[in-house]
């Protein structure tokens, strides 16, 4: 049997109690749904992670995809691993019925995505195959998408992301991979790319990029960019497929997340590398930016999912090793050593796991929320729906990640000597976990995100929405005498973000942007605890509710009592950081903008 | 040429400018030494770091140590380490002329630490051997003394200390190993160790192992643990060494510092195995806890070292990688892309860096300075000095070694994706620096080391004597204009920790530790931002001086005003953490103590 690496419990929880996932089949696109056949799709996918992927967690970190001779050769479990998956149709679990999906909301998808990566992040290969696919089918012809799709929707195709180039990360302004249009309406492609996940495998029978490139001639900047479909093989004029002339250049060798290769790619080395345009010329960024609240929903996933699997192992562990006596009994020599989940300290490590990852979660599943209903309400609650999943974003991607960093280090911590080596899956995980701060955009991109666009953009109706919202669960959560305290405390930070706002804004409205975003990340950090302290005391309401209204017994008793002592947890040890935030971001020393007199740096 | 690692520059200003290193030598037992010894000492140190070590960081880390048929080999250029070493009389530094040594403060054999672990801590070897060693000449017999450290001080035979079971972690008490007294006084040792770093190797012709054993029928609990020489091959009658029993059982597989074995050994399986009491019986503890302090100097300077290295790494990359333009410049398509140090955030992340790793090595030759003069002086100043010594103890390991854990992660971030692979050496040193909150004490127990003990000993005297040492900081900054708002805010944050303390001993008053100690860990971090705050506001104080006596120009006067700024930097960025950690540790909701109820966890 596989090990605990994620809580079944808390998740039904968040979906139904919290969330009340049916509720999205009242739209018409999702009404073949019922809450059933939602549970349905999570139980495969539990499933498929419990069989074909958390038993070769450690297998796959250490036998690492290496290049010989122009191929990438991957662990054999991935090529059984893509197959179930396209047979569940949990590739496709998102799409249309008409692209061969099963019409399901994100709210559903992203927990899959949760569950496996949980098992086994090393095998992150289908997301980036979905993401891509989504591509065509949004904004690409017909015929493309009746080519490309069904074979990637299977798992015998692998989609990727092909955006960075060695001068061009954060920076997709300064992208140079051109394409030279051709008689035929296709396009050669000349450039390289770097950092591609999954951008070549044995795995499957052809590696499908989503190539962003720049027409010959066009637009410089970010406004010159165009999407294209690159094969790694295409279909000749004969029917045969043959080699698109993309060149596995190298493979980098990473700390973590070793099961998926990083490629280094050359197209057109040998002027022939084809491409084909995905809509229209020059739009190739807005393209991008419509997937990229699903991507940056699904790197917030790996975190959450990383940093769950490492709390539940170090919490079996907690439970399990003994060492030392409670610090009141500290004498009593013959009494056998406690368990150290007994000793505070260790309580405090893992009560501070807990509440990061699944306060993280219930952050995620809003967003996936906000996500469906944005694209399947209308009028104001669709545009609402969508400013307010605009504001969380970059708080969805970035705590999971940040917070999921610290998270598993702390899970490290609990195991002691035993943490840093190879006999227990927390070194892997800290070591995994890493990357997702950097991936889909750095914590300080999402910081500048934020604060730059997201809560000035349309007079700054996003944070009101958010405000709103937040306002529903502080009046709630106000009805019941020991949460009416929380309550208050979040009124308290509402304030105190509202307070560093009005001091930062005049340096945006005085056009010094440098000014403006100078300390954009620890904005970011202060608005992130608000936002998780609103998903914990949202939480703590339901929880509240039930045991008033259904006098749970057993584990569902302790399960709401934790739920509300985590709340608790998190609004004494973790809301206080906003404090020390706060007074940063509302000083005006400026330490971190370059000046004529240089510093010793 | 080996890359920068460390600042020659900066390490000369703490020593002789800051901490007057030279000032140790008006005692006689220091008297040989001058500035220039002390120099000389240093460079050996840079050339065996420069040529030996920093050019194998990757390759040990790449080729770690594995155990095939009981033997342990080790990467080739560790027995060329430990040659030069113990050539350059590096491994004796410390160490009276009567035992080879040569007789140099801690002050400048820590710094020798620094330097080794910030060019390769994956060759940890020599500072086990002078621990150990120091263990044998500080309490064991002369005849013991004069067998063994002569070949450990030579590099020829390895030392270790040998503490930790697989039942007995942090908890030393549950040590079970045996030793049963023979008729020529020697005893049969009889238990299994784990986790001995350098436990076994081929780089040496002999491993001495330091061992905490319980001889028969001694009391329980800690007054019970003796201290033994266990060689790995002993000396027998005929004058021919045999083997001595000591197996090794296993090599741990870690995540970082792979160059270093870190052994499972059984000793006693064919009743062979033969120890040496060192000193008294039932003495171990007090013997090990005297080497304490010098081995948790140990830690923080390898911490310390490492994320002075991941620091330069950053530093330089942060220099030549251009990316984006600066944010006030966005849209001007034409213009190159600018060096990503002239990001507001990413110079930031580059001054935390700076004020971190600046801050713990200033803090961790404060506390080895403190250390000579507890050994050399007399009366009060000795007294005194231990004290001050013992309180700084607990924060000189552990602020290294957590926010050094946190740097490290902030010089993966500035590298962006490349952080993440194996092209550049921070990933490794992120692994490495992983262990360091974990050795020697976790901080979990240097925080009930802390709080629980060192706060409150001798009535409260040391942190008296510390707040008398700030106060002197205090006093001479506010003479200054543009420190005086420093002093102002170090002055609060004395206050506040008093505060804290007021709030925190009616528990301790009480009798309730569990209560007193529940959030020791917050009190550590808050006081080491108040002891790095000190130790900034000092460095601060003698570049104001220098910048306004000396009239310093070019690199000097840009070393001396970037001194200045990070100070302030510290101060703006990392202090007003203080105010949420104080205001949890005030806080009267009790979360973490394990109750009759039991919670979700």
């Amino acid at each position: 049997m596989a090990a605990t690496y994620f809580s079944k419990r808390n998740l039904q929880f968040l979906l139904h109690e919290v969330f009340k996932a049916d509720e999205l089949t009242k739209y018409e696109y999702f009404s073949a749904h019922d809450r059933e056949t939602f549970n349905l799709v999570l139980d495969s996918a539990t499933y498929i992670a419990d069989t074909l992927m958390q038993p070769y967690l450690k297998d796959v970190d250490r036998n690492q995809p290496e290049l010989k001779n122009g191929q990438i050769t991957v662990h054999p479990k991935i090529k059984e691993y893509l197959k179930a998956m396209g047979d569940a149709g949990l590739i496709g679990a998102g799409f249309s019925f008409e692209h061969g999906g099963q019409q399901l909301p994100e709210m559903i998808s992203a927990c899959v995505g949760f569950i496996l990566m949980a098992a086994n992040n090393g095998m992150m290969y289908t997301g980036l195959t979905s993401g891509a696919a989504h591509l065509i089918t949004s904004f690409a012809s017909s015929e493309l998408s009746e080519f490309y799709v069904p074979n990637m929707l299977a798992g015998t195709w692998q989609g990727t992301m092909a955006l960075t180039e060695p001068q061009a990360g954060s920076s997709l302004s300064d992208v140079t991979t051109s394409a030279t249009p051709q008689p035929d309406n296709t396009y050669k492609i000349k450039g390289q790319k770097v950092f591609i996940s999954a951008g070549d495998h044995d795995a499957v029978d052809n590696i499908i990029h989503l190539m962003l490139a720049r027409i010959d001639g066009a637009p410089k900047g970010t406004k010159g960019i165009s999407l294209f479909v690159v094969p790694k093989y295409r279909k000749a004029e004969d029917g045969n497929f043959v080699d698109n002339d993309v060149i596995s250049t190298g493979v980098y060798h990473k700390m973590g997340q070793k099961g998926v290769p990083a490629m280094h790619l050359t197209m057109g080395s040998n002027d022939n590398t084809i491409g084909y345009l995905v809509g229209e010329p020059h739009q190739g960024l807005p393209y991008m930016f419509q997937m990229m609240n699903e991507a940056r929903i699904g790197v917030g996933m790996t975190a959450a999912g990383i940093a769950t699997a490492a709390f539940y192992a170090a919490l079996q562990y907690a439970k399990e090793r003994p060492q030392s006596r409670r610090l009141n009994e500290k004498n009593r020599l013959d009494a056998p050593q406690t368990a150290i989940i007994n000793h505070p300290d260790v309580r405090r490590m893992l009560l501070f796991q807990k509440s990061v990852t699944e306060g993280s979660l219930s952050l995620l599943i809003e967003a996936a929320r906000l996500f469906d209903i944005s694209q399947v309400a209308e009028g104001d609650e669709k545009e609402n729906a969508f400013l307010l999943l605009d504001l969380l974003m970059p708080v969805a991607k970035s705590y999971p990640s940040e917070m999921g960093v610290q998270s598993v280090s702390q899970s490290v911590q609990t195991f002691g000597g035993y943490g840093f080596t190879e006999d227990f899956p927390v070194e892997q995980l800290y070591r995994d976990i890493r990357i997702t701060p950097i991936y889909e955009g750095t914590t300080g991109i999402q910081a500048q995100d934020l604060l730059g666009r997201k809560m000035t953009m349309k007079g700054g109706k996003a944070p009101q929405l958010l405000f709103a919202e937040m306002s529903k669960v502080i009046a709630e959560a106000s009805t019941f005498d020991d949460l009416k305290p929380y309550a208050d405390q979040l009124t308290a930070e509402l304030r105190r973000t509202q307070e560093v706002m009005a001091s930062l804004l005049p340096h945006a409205q005085k056009g010094d942007i440098e000014r403006y975003l100078s300390d954009a990340t620890l904005f970011l950090e202060m608005f992130g605890i608000m936002v998780v302290a609103w998903q914990w005391l949202k939480q703590a309401v339901v929880a509240k509710q039930t045991l008033l209204t259904q006098n749970p017994q057993g584990n569902d008793l302790i399960f709401y009592e934790g739920k509300i002592h985590t709340m608790k947890f998190f609004f004494h040890y973790e809301v206080p950081k906003t404090l020390g935030l706060a007074q940063r971001l509302k000083d005006t020393e400026v330490l971190t903008i370059v000046s004529e007199k240089e510093l010793a740096l």
